[in-house]
């Protein structure tokens, strides 16, 4: 009868949940379409489904506790969603850990650990307790998918911020960005051409062909095809440039670069470093950024992980 | 017999020493000016001076330790200069901690606790606990003069940084730099035109009159000369937004903005808030900006606090 916590990984397109034990490892997964468009109530009965079927499935676990990575700026102590993106509709103001606790009744003890946190957040963590940044006492994590994302880690503790939006590399002044608009409305930020809808944004206002409809198009087509790879190259320079900023402000032992983006490949990591190392002054040319390595359930792990620590005292 | 600590400003220009008692009070001060180009034990030589002449003239002070904020960057757990700009000639390697035990003798008392930090640090912490930042729980202080320099509160402590260059904000990417050079010896930063090297630059760049000889006679004439308070408006603009930047990075309760710059009143706060609020998300538009209040003691009183704090225990 093993102990468990159950994780939750809420993303935009789908939730994940996970059985995650003592030793951090992961025993179960279940996984189904985030209802984005159908409101709070509607994302809270999808999670507390996919649970109780896990939960149902693995009778001799013992639940001790839930942990949330959810998209949208969380208020931690509170377990409250403060804001989030119209990915996920009516999602800002949910108060997700008592709903959370309704929702599961019984199947989760009294007085348990419930612990939500950003999504980005959550799998920057899990990067620093079980992936690329193990074993440092300080780190920047950056994903760089479909958005922009990072988590601070500061003296071997996450940096939440006094908004709880820590990490908010996305909206860092980006040289080239003039044109473009952020998805936070305003022009010029690293999101806009930096993310992966940045990339594909770059490609076709280089000129390149309208039929191409996103960032895995325009990665598809970079070998015959060279407005994709300059956009690939001036996309990775932005995020380059904007990580060498970022560093200089926060001196991490290291970075971890992680997302559908960075999994480009070489085309992508080599200008990226190239930009880092024009921009980054002389005692942080050393800084290593790595390719993240907790793998896909980085999230889950991070999230699991931050409520075993508070069950055992260690947080 | 008052109980104090020596603490010591050490800038390019003046070193400045202090006696500060238990209750943080600067007791007497005494200055000099700094032989920057004649090297580390000409340095350590006037410091030892300036501390024993004020000790001397104030013979019922009972000294306790000594705190210095020094110029260039500073490894505080060795008491060792890092690296240093070329205003102090072979200040970097210079293990000062050792040399001013050595240099005070019997003056200071063995095993008396020595705090060595970089002036911009500091200087906010001087901030942090006596001035504009006062009872927050965290804080951005911007020191904006003849170059730019930060020092960031998380959690009630200095953030420091894996290499002590944590609170570089001179050199995130500022659109408007790009052909302008930094200290640091690259392109496109925030140093290269915020600060007011950067305000001079930007004035003789758009044709401003060239027998203008530095930023005060650029902001001296700014009501009679378009060209200076455009250029004012412009360094600040770049300021305002890099400010935006690393706000989303850290997310610090408030942001302290002090220095001569910042001193240059409305002409240049009013464009710098501008800019930060065009620029910043809105989970972010309230930050306050608030201009410093410790006064010119700041970074002496930063400096002697970090001592007490050691010697009493609460560091």
């Amino acid at each position: 009868m093993p102990d468990v916590v159950l994780a939750v990984d809420l993303g935009g397109t789908n939730t994940r949940v996970a059985l995650v034990d003592r030793h951090r490892e992961v025993r179960a997964t279940a996984s189904g379409p985030t209802p984005g468009a159908a409101g709070a109530e509607a994302i809270v009965t999808t999670i507390v489904g996919l649970a109780v079927g896990l939960l149902e499935a693995n009778p001799s676990s013992r639940l001790f506790g839930l942990g949330v990575a959810s998209a949208g700026v969380v208020d931690r102590a509170r377990g409250v969603i403060v804001s989030s993106t119209d990915t996920l509709a009516g999602w800002a103001g949910t108060p997700l850990a008592r709903w959370l606790r309704e929702g599961m009744g019984e199947r989760l003890p009294a007085g348990a650990a419930i612990e939500i946190q950003n999504d980005v957040d959550a799998h920057a963590w899990g990067e620093f307790r079980f992936g690329a940044a193990r074993g440092a006492s300080s780190a920047l994590v950056v994903a760089v998918g479909t958005g922009i994302g990072a988590g601070v880690i500061v003296e071997g503790r996450p940096l939440r911020g006094a908004r709880h939006v820590a990490g908010e590399i996305a909206h860092l002044p980006a040289p080239g960005a003039e044109s473009f608009r952020c998805p936070c409305g305003r022009r010029g930020h690293l999101e806009a051409i930096g993310s992966g809808v940045g990339l594909h944004r770059l490609y076709l206002a280089a000129g390149g062909d309208p039929a191409v409809a996103d960032a895995k198009q325009v990665v598809a087509r970079a070998a015959r095809d060279e407005i994709a790879a300059a956009a690939i190259a001036r996309s990775a320079t932005a995020v380059g440039r904007a990580l060498a900023g970022a560093v200089s402000l926060l001196d991490p032992e290291l970075v971890v670069v992680t997302g559908g983006v960075a999994d480009i490949g070489e085309s992508w990591w080599s200008p990226m470093r190239a930009a880092y190392l024009a921009e980054a002054i002389d005692a942080l040319q050393d800084v290593e950024l790595r390719a993240g390595s907790a793998g896909g359930h980085a999230a889950l792990r991070g999230a699991a992980d931050a409520v075993w620590e508070q069950i055992e005292g260690t947080a």
